[in-house]
């Protein structure tokens, strides 16, 4: 498929228009996994990171390769090997980088003077590369606040991501959000009234609005802000895909703040994204009777989030300095990670909610949690698990 | 001034009246302190603790004991001697036992079987003695739940209060609060309502219903609860009379919830106790709009106060069992342990804040944030001091 890429001027042409004048094939290579993985696939990541994008993709290419498989846990690499092999082509590549000139997006690689060193934090799950329309230099202009929240949003919510996004904004910080109903367009919206800088995360292609009715909305937002994506031009959002770019609107931001959120709300996805990777966040409280607060007041009570009542009190996250939070070290096991992100350090939860939550199936999280035990990490106590202060 | 107690015959019949039938010189002495110190005085509690109440009490009216100060802080000790002399007079002690009997109030002592036992963590300022109409035994009763908040509050507070003191009393729980206008009185009102234990705890003595819009509601509070008071009868209410009964609020409860609270209101007071006393402490949030829920917003922020929402996360607070959360010994010098509790984990507060907070003299306040610097109990960051996590 490389060799069908390399020799393919169409291609060639098409990298020129997103920034990328000569390409190195492991460029090609890394735009190709881009389009064979699904976001966030954390195995693709390790084999990534340890061969190159190239020799990877050789590597998973290569018939019989699923036979002597290295360091990735075998059965996760087999599987992964099917999915990948089923999306292996050519084809689609350059559909994706012609979507993307088509557009006017960009290209932004890790390494990339663009590239928001932030998002390395993501270890396995850092994105293979961004898709950018608007301003690319805003990835890395400083500070950068995620204002989320749920698209069922109150007045009080809505009237509250304004004011905080607005005020923040007009001092000059990154409104960083995911471009979706209630909170989330808020927060863009006040940040361009004040013609302040805002990046819009995407869970499909930067080439199509989503949802529709924000379609002007995130046409200002390209035109004095960032759209971002790292999914290939053409792609639909997807459940999965939503979930998987709370992580980058959580890892890209010195602080989150979720305004508003129902119960089970995606927002507390991304704040439980911002809690494992150890940046600053922030909750706004709300009537207790306001079911769209009910996410929030469980963010302060299950995540330690911090209680904000003010923009002031929002940049208090990051008055410690912008960077200044110590992530910790990316889980060996991306596995681990989940089921860690779905853990509380104060309150218990029972297994078989561990494996709702992470999306893992429940005989994993039972063997993934005796090691953690093990180490220290977890401790069972009388109504579920919870994370220890180690 | 004991002597003429112990000669007078109708202190006796008034003791005997209270509660105690052959009352030692001890015990007298004990009431005779409570009339002549004000609540919390932790000189006085020093002393008392050191000598027992007779032999202090002696000692501080024998004349010329202002020269050989022993233990207490020389400076403290002068002062108080010219306090407690001014107001040395057995007649007021006689009033104090008579106003009692008069409304059928008994007397509880420490170790008595009802004296809660609570109460001891507070050190030199553990109260003297209570004051008790109504049922006595409440005081043991468990679990005890300080609900308490603003006397300017909303529909909102009033509401969510009267809801959260009804479930709990309903199950037993005993609902602790400050007989006080707004959520105090919501909270009182709605364990009266499903025929729940509930306790006042009032600034002035027992005799005298503050404020006296709730005369009918302690009347009802004494017929089927508990008022009570560390203060003789016949003394009205203070501003640090009521900051002295906020400690026993928290120090009898095993979790204190603040419902509503303006930002500087009393009840933070009642938090901080909680908080310094390692008792569980819960705030319920509002519209951040609401200036009636700022104080609990800043409990949140401030004090690590948990976010409740229901009666059922109230009843968490404890659920680690009664008794179970484990009180910092008292400090050693009762202005040390003032100006802990005005200080935070979490918000540097500059030193002259400090010294409002605490009440100190902003010198004093500078030679013990020294001692506590070196003992690693607080550290000095950019914009105040604040507690370590020592």
């Amino acid at each position: 498929m490389i060799d069908a890429l390399e020799q393919d001027a169409a291609v060639r042409c098409a990298m020129t228009a997103v920034g990328r004048e000569a390409p190195s094939t492991e460029e090609l290579a890394r735009v190709a996994w881009s389009v064979i993985t699904e976001p966030g696939d954390g195995v693709a990541g390790v084999l990534i990171a340890e061969l190159g994008a190239l020799e990877a993709l050789r590597f998973a290419l290569r018939p019989g390769t699923n036979r002597g498989a290295p360091s990735a846990d075998r059965r996760a690499l087999v599987e992964g090997l099917r999915r990948w092999r089923a999306r292996a082509d050519a084809v689609a590549v350059r559909q994706a980088v012609e979507g993307a000139q088509h557009v006017g997006a960009r290209l932004v690689l890790p390494g990339d003077a663009a590239w928001p060193a932030e998002l390395d934090d993501l270890g396995p799950h850092r994105p293979l590369l961004l898709w950018v329309r608007g301003d690319a230099g805003l990835l890395r202009a400083e500070p950068r606040a995620a204002i989320v929240g749920a698209r069922a949003a109150s007045a009080y919510g809505e009237v509250l991501a304004a004011e905080f996004a607005g005020d923040l904004a007009a001092d000059g910080v990154v409104i960083v959000s995911g471009g979706a109903y209630g909170i989330d367009g808020a927060a863009h919206r006040a940040a361009l009234g004040v013609g302040g800088p805002t990046i819009a995360f995407l869970a499909g292609g930067v080439d199509r609005a989503y949802p529709q009715g924000h379609q002007q909305l995130l046409r200002r937002v390209v035109d004095s802000g960032a759209v971002v994506s790292e999914v290939p031009c053409g792609t639909a959002p997807t459940k999965w895909r939503f979930l998987a770019r709370n992580r980058l609107i959580a890892g890209i931001s010195h602080a989150t703040v979720v305004v508003e959120a129902g119960w089970r709300s995606g927002s507390l996805n991304t704040a439980g994204h911002a809690a494992a990777l150890g940046r600053p966040l922030g909750a706004v409280p709300g009537p207790v009777t306001s079911a769209a607060s009910a996410g929030c007041h469980r963010l302060l009570r299950e995540y330690d989030a911090r209680c904000v009542t003010t923009a002031a009190e929002i940049r208090e996250l990051w008055a410690g300095g912008v960077g200044g939070a110590t992530p910790p070290g990316p889980a060996a096991d991306p596995d681990q990670q989940r089921l860690l992100d779905a853990m509380s350090r104060r309150t218990p939860v029972p297994a078989t909610e561990l494996a709702r939550r992470s999306g893992l199936d429940p005989e994993r999280v039972g063997s993934l949690l005796g090691v953690l035990e093990l180490d220290g990490i977890v401790r069972r106590v009388e109504r579920g698990w919870r994370k220890t202060d180690a």
